[in-house]
């Protein structure tokens, strides 16, 4: 780790922060971190890894499962699972696809999940039980909401909104619009260091089991599932990109930091805030394919 | 493999045999077939798993092989690696990305990288180093080209041959239209069995080895590269569906036979000719679902 | 005028009303009026000629002349001339051309349209603009807003509320999107007569001259150029076919209503509920076709 | 004419000579020439009259002319009449509409009326009807096809032919797709100066009588229903911008050439080969708006 960070503070290319979200934009672009727990609870770190930062879109992880939880199955007759072939934000799939997502981890799958747990709340109650769930994951009770990146968002996030109410539009929210996208803003707002998030991914590397307590958070089955949705889905249009190098099921968020899941091996949280084309993390990404090379993670082969 | 043979045989719902290739339309859509061969060797098989079918696109594996063995990763330039949200014949997206296809898997991109294959060689002549390949890797000198479905495909491909005179238009082919497709329409017109396919399969289960002679057919690098691929775009726009259930890199042909890889444990190939409607063995991959679910060989946890 | 309300009056089909917005879907789907006014101010009616209803749309066209008035040429940067090919809330097109709408007709377009006429005003102010341009068009101060029409599309215009959101992201619209939307949902609740509506619609039959008063309301340039908006897009994507049958420029709205002009000659409104696939009167074009074929209106030839 | 023809000599802004066709990009772009024959016979003329150029798209509108005379409204079945929202080659469109092409005057939809023509005739013979109806309306048997134009498109037209290609796999063309072609690619390549091109044009200004002879080459209804066609989609995205700035229904060609018709009034011909974005004749569309604004023919309006 401490090599692979070294390295990484020595790349002069990073990316280019987010912009769009005037917060976001005023992070260093120095940083980096990461940690690696594996499956007995090692914990390996490098770089700031102990630093919050807004995980954005890794957040669509959390309340995919608690949606799932929730009303199992049923979900994916508001949202599907294949993968989008275009931005993260764009709009034109829901006008063919009359206005249903094509999979959780765009934006406009995300916020039908999110109105799924809505669902009769105030959005109040709603993010606790979010922001609860991923302290509970995490084991970790000092995880909060950053209030300026939310504010932040939800006075410039135009385009979610539009998003939100092309679904309301064709049926697919069921809460007011501005309940719904309330709860999406703060709930990509939360703010994690990689150790926090490592160990809130722990439980998606080890069949569902949270490895601390030896209780189940999900059935094998759905930890799989779960895995299969990041690995096709997780980078948005640069999705194939991090198959082919990385070669593990990931979630990226617009803030720079990545989770990604080595099935039966460990949970990996990388930041580094410079972004690629697609909205990823850009050296975030070739950290993680030093290491998947170094370690033979990929699932695909050595 | 019986069980499973024994289990499919009896399924009512089979799907529907491709209709578009006169050809494929008069097959039986009662075969099933289904063989394993795993790391060491050994072959399990259940049903009719030694009855030749035409294995259409997934002919796309191996050329892929081969281009990237003539040219490298400067294929990339022609073709992208990324999942296409859209049917395996769609046109729309050649459009808007300037005539480079998304990946090797759609038409668009397999005919892209025939032409590779193709380059400045007679259509005879780059067939037969096709044949030839894919005889090598099956260790089987038997394998035809089944010159009826070449020639019914051949007088009925107009989408294809929109395909490869749009991206010809976009200088994308560098052969004559017509070369590059009588090539396309023939390899795509193999016919094999499963235990053909699922030996010919093999090298890409064993870090680009070949088992029995212990020689390398490509690196492990690119073994495993072709894999993600597989995975990502390896069963058009049921690729997410596929890594739901099945969670194996694995690649499908409207004849109805589909390839899938177990990375570091074994090469699988089953055939039923029935398909869903994204034009995906309907029974096949069922099959496969529990398989791995027996085996629990999903690449994304037990 | 007579001959054609009771032949239309007897005609069993007479397409949809309009049931999204639920206000609308109250009217009794017999009603039928017609009026044309020629350039000397001689009125002919027939059926229901006195009757207001809900112009909806129509009311583009004197918000167009509006923002004109206002900013000139300068609407142009952010609205295009160009038929849309493509449905009237579609949001497929604002994608590829960056937040642009196609033309001033379609509900983006008009959305962007009333956001000029908003421009740093409050809408209450700006919408007392509007009705009273239209009232002086009309010669009749009482004319009114629908409140209830209004309060319907507000409560159900997720749709509208999308379009104006997504151009807002893009910078297209300058004041708060619920101010300009809020404004755009009332002038399209205004209820007018066929009578009425003729009598608004003159200026654009005689070169921009109110032929009451004989002052100019638009130069006969910017008449000119109004009438072929209306010939290219004034009835979403059914405007080749009112060209090809009608021949005359013209407007349509889901209330049921059309304004068309007859350049030099006549202004004419007429109105039944009933519509066709593309959301335009079915009787109201059917009615049109029968009096410019007889009159030897069509711009195109007798 | 000569004061238009003289203006446009000095302007140094012409656009751009089309290079996709590599005989077309050999014209002199200095070259211009205008000729007005009005309802009576007069003609007036400019600049280069008399020199032929590639009527390239505009070949287009007799065609038209001519399939309707074989099928009638048997037509409308396989080509639409809408404006189609996006440029003249864009294959976009036949996908979301299964192959049927919006209007008879983007390529496809050309494609589409140029088989119907060919309709179980040989390329030849299908050529040479569509060659001696052009002669007919002209009144001018010394028109050619230009054989090296036609030889070069045929070389390099890979976007028709894929164009051509998709509308066979939906069954919208009959003939096999390279007689349909050529048949195409020859009659675009006719030779023709403003002179003769204004002759042909004569019928659609005279509600479909030849004014010399006094026969009627189509019905008053249908030479009305083709300049609606021409007016609505004439010239391919730029078709708004020519109804507002020009008023007249018009066609263009890549080649340079325009050809308008003056309802009633006269039929114009123009030719500067300079291109705008649209493929539409630059000067040729300034030359035509000073002219409409002088005589006052738009049919907008004063």
């Amino acid at each position: 780790m401490k090599e692979i960070a070294a390295d990484m503070a020595e790349r002069p290319e990073r990316g280019k922060v987010a912009s769009y979200i005037p917060e976001l934009a005023k992070i260093d672009p120095k940083k980096f971190g990461i940690v690696v727990i594996d499956d007995e609870g090692n914990v390996a770190s490098g770089g700031d890894s102990e630093a919050p930062f807004s995980i954005q879109s890794i957040s669509k992880v959390f309340t995919l499962t608690l949606a799932l939880g929730k009303i199992g199955d049923k979900l994916w007759q508001r949202v599907g699972r294949e993968p989008s072939g275009s931005a993260f934000n764009s709009i034109v799939q829901l006008e063919y696809e009359k206005g249903k997502p094509r999979n959780p981890f765009i934006n406009a799958g995300a916020i039908a999940v999110t109105d799924v747990i809505v669902s009769g709340h105030q959005p109040r109650e709603s993010l606790g039980e979010i922001l609860h769930f991923v302290r509970f994951l995490a084991e970790d009770n000092s995880i909060k909401i950053d209030d300026e990146v939310a504010a932040s968002e939800q006075r410039t996030g135009f385009r979610n909104s539009a998003l939100a109410n092309y679904m309301k539009s064709f049926g697919v929210l069921e809460n007011p619009v501005h309940f719904t996208l309330g709860v999406y803003f703060h709930h990509c707002a939360i703010a994690m260091s990689c150790k926090q998030l490592a160990m809130a991914g722990r439980f998606l590397a080890t069949n569902g089991i949270n490895p601390s307590t030896d209780m189940s958070v999900v059935t094998p089955e759905r930890a799989k599932r779960i895995n299969s949705i990041m690995m096709m889905c997780g980078h948005y249009d640069g999705s194939g990109e991090f198959a082919y190098r990385v070669g593990l099921p990931g979630k990226s968020g617009v803030g720079g930091g990545i989770l990604a899941i080595a099935p039966g091996k460990a949970s990996i949280a990388v930041w580094s805030p410079g972004l690629d084309e697609n909205g990823n993390s850009y050296l975030g990404r070739i950290a993680l394919e030093q290491l998947t090379r170094r370690m033979g993670w990929s699932v695909f082969g050595v």
